[in-house]
């Protein structure tokens, strides 16, 4: 699978050690920027996805569909490219054009990895966007952001190497996956592991697409909150009731979420995407903290089912406690865990604060 | 599947009229009973279970494996069998020796109904109890109580049948499916639906396991809550990462529920079940409320994640509204909407005092 139109690639050509075992042989990077780079270099933004984004964050005259960010970033807005340059990696692992199991495998077979592609945790995504960083001769960024598995990428960052970025702005993330998310996300996988045409992980063109619909079904509930789809949809059958028809409007709803994910991703990278979000863990052993450390700004989401908010503030606490500078909003949204995707105006207020509206970077 | 070992049957030789259309040429009802029938036959309470449960509500000298309600039926009890008549059936269109897709279909091909068997309302079913209450020669049960889908049969019963129970005691339960409970269970099914051995329902004795796995699994982190799983399960991953293996303690949970599914229970009847609850609307149209109104005492968990307590609230104060006598307990339990399935004191105790334990019945 194939970056966005307005994908650059930035190939690099060294091994790269992951942290559960092997290596790859090299990497490629694929990703968009908005703005300029200022002469000292000290005005990047890096902004990271969430489990099924990609690197095309906002439109361009490249590639004018919207991106999934595109209320937040723009001449003006929260992550103003007027004043920022802005750069959005697609993830390692994932099918967005970053290497991953859709990539040719150079040295073993020439072939695709598909199933044969190693597990990742969120270190290893995380030392992937450094490596472009470093591609694009940019030492310290001024601020990276991002929502769900995009801030647990952004606190890996901070808290492990924190001389490369000076602020981090993370929404809806968590320090550390609880067993009851873990439980959320195994039932996603196993959807997958459950399709037939899964044929352990090595599916070709023709993947589990039942599988993986079921799997994003399931996260859409998560995603979601019980007070949306109970103020958004019917509560009356909408159809004569049938077990594999349509009976209510929030099963066409899922439906449609599901569909939507069959063709724009890879089993094969869902599975490995899920099981670094669950193998998150900042404090886990061998990681040391970075001495220099940025400020924080935590936000969570009131109706969160995914990553509850309390889980937010237990991080911002742990923070403040470290003696880092932390500073926590709380947002409350009917979307629940998907409020940092939708137009929020106090979540885009917090981050054009968190980055100095007033200041110069 | 037959019933469990101590289970009598009441053939009910009438054709049978479903809410939703059609009609079944006759009805077998399993059901297990404890204590004795008073003289003027007014001690009965009626005993319904929840979704995946059978009539072996509690052990008895024929069957001594502990039934589901052990803890709150036997002498002394909640539900003292020293002082009751109680009986509790099986579930219509269920696995467990009520007429069901695994029963024989008398008329069309003499073959088992499988995926023939029509779709039944929580309605159907609450007729199908009283049938029994007609076969054993009781015109008013003291009361009835359930839990969970047993509180919608409980309700269905109290409101559209009122002169056949004195005392509607419903736990966890709902006055109408919400689309946000609606989507969680669309998840279940979409799970059995997937399998390609679900084969249209027509599958013998080789079902759909995988998908029936799957949807317990789901079912399962909705019936728990968030904070059992965090207290119980380790955080660290107890083996080495893998995709198809178990990472995580609360994984092993998930999959032992799932498994134990399989054996016991059948997909077309999960079906069934499932989407009957989604139908539950104790206010749709075409439905009289009986002019004999019992009294209610609705319970609830406040860590209910299927039916939130709101649905509770909502559902005492409603009856009130309507000038019904209701009574209203808040629980909490890190089980969460499984609660009532588990031994809890205070539950117990609010079971026992709705049954009057001073009064004679």
């Amino acid at each position: 699978m194939k970056g966005p139109p307005a994908a650059q690639i930035a190939a690099i050509d060294v091994e790269f050690t992951l942290d559960l075992g092997g290596s790859l042989p090299s990497v490629s990077i694929a990703y968009e920027t908005w703005g300029e780079l200022n002469e000292e270099r000290s005005n990047c933004i890096l902004v990271v996805p969430a489990f099924s984004a990609n690197c095309h964050a906002r439109s361009s005259d490249l590639d004018p569909s919207p991106g999934w960010w595109e209320h937040f970033i723009g001449p003006g807005l929260a992550i103003d490219i007027e004043r920022f340059f802005v750069v959005c990696p697609s993830l390692l692992a994932g099918c967005h054009g970053t290497t991953g199991p859709l990539s040719t495998n150079p040295t073993a077979t020439n072939k695709n990895y598909e199933g044969g592609f190693p597990l990742v945790t969120i270190g290893d995504i995380a030392r992937c966007h450094l490596l472009l960083l470093d591609a694009l001769n940019i030492e310290t960024a001024y601020a990276i952001c991002g929502g769900s598995m995009g801030a647990m990428q952004s606190l890996e960052i901070g808290l492990h190497h924190g001389r490369r970025v000076q602020r981090v702005v993370a929404i809806s993330g968590t320090d550390r996956t609880r067993p009851a998310t873990a439980a959320i996300r195994h039932l996603g996988r196993r959807a997958i592991l459950l399709d037939p045409a899964f044929k352990n992980g090595f599916y070709g063109a023709n993947g589990p697409e039942g599988g993986l619909r079921l799997a994003r079904e399931v996260g859409t509930v998560f995603y979601r909150s019980k007070k949306e789809f109970n103020d958004r949809f019917a509560w009356q059958p909408i159809a004569t009731p049938s077990l594999s028809e349509t009976t209510f409007d929030v099963q066409s709803y899922l439906a449609h979420q599901g569909a939507k994910m069959v063709g724009r991703f890879d089993a094969n990278s869902y599975l490995r995407l899920s099981l670094a979000m669950d193998l998150h863990d900042l404090s886990r052993q061998g990681t040391e903290c970075s001495p220099v450390i940025p400020k924080f700004y935590i936000g969570g989401v009131e109706e969160d089912r995914l990553m509850p908010i309390d889980e937010q503030i237990a991080l911002h606490e742990a923070l403040l406690a470290s003696g880092a500078a932390s500073h926590m909003a709380k947002f409350s949204s009917p979307v629940g865990h998907d409020a940092f995707l939708v137009k929020h105006d106090k979540i885009g207020q917090f981050i054009g604060d968190a980055l100095g509206k007033q200041e110069a970077p």
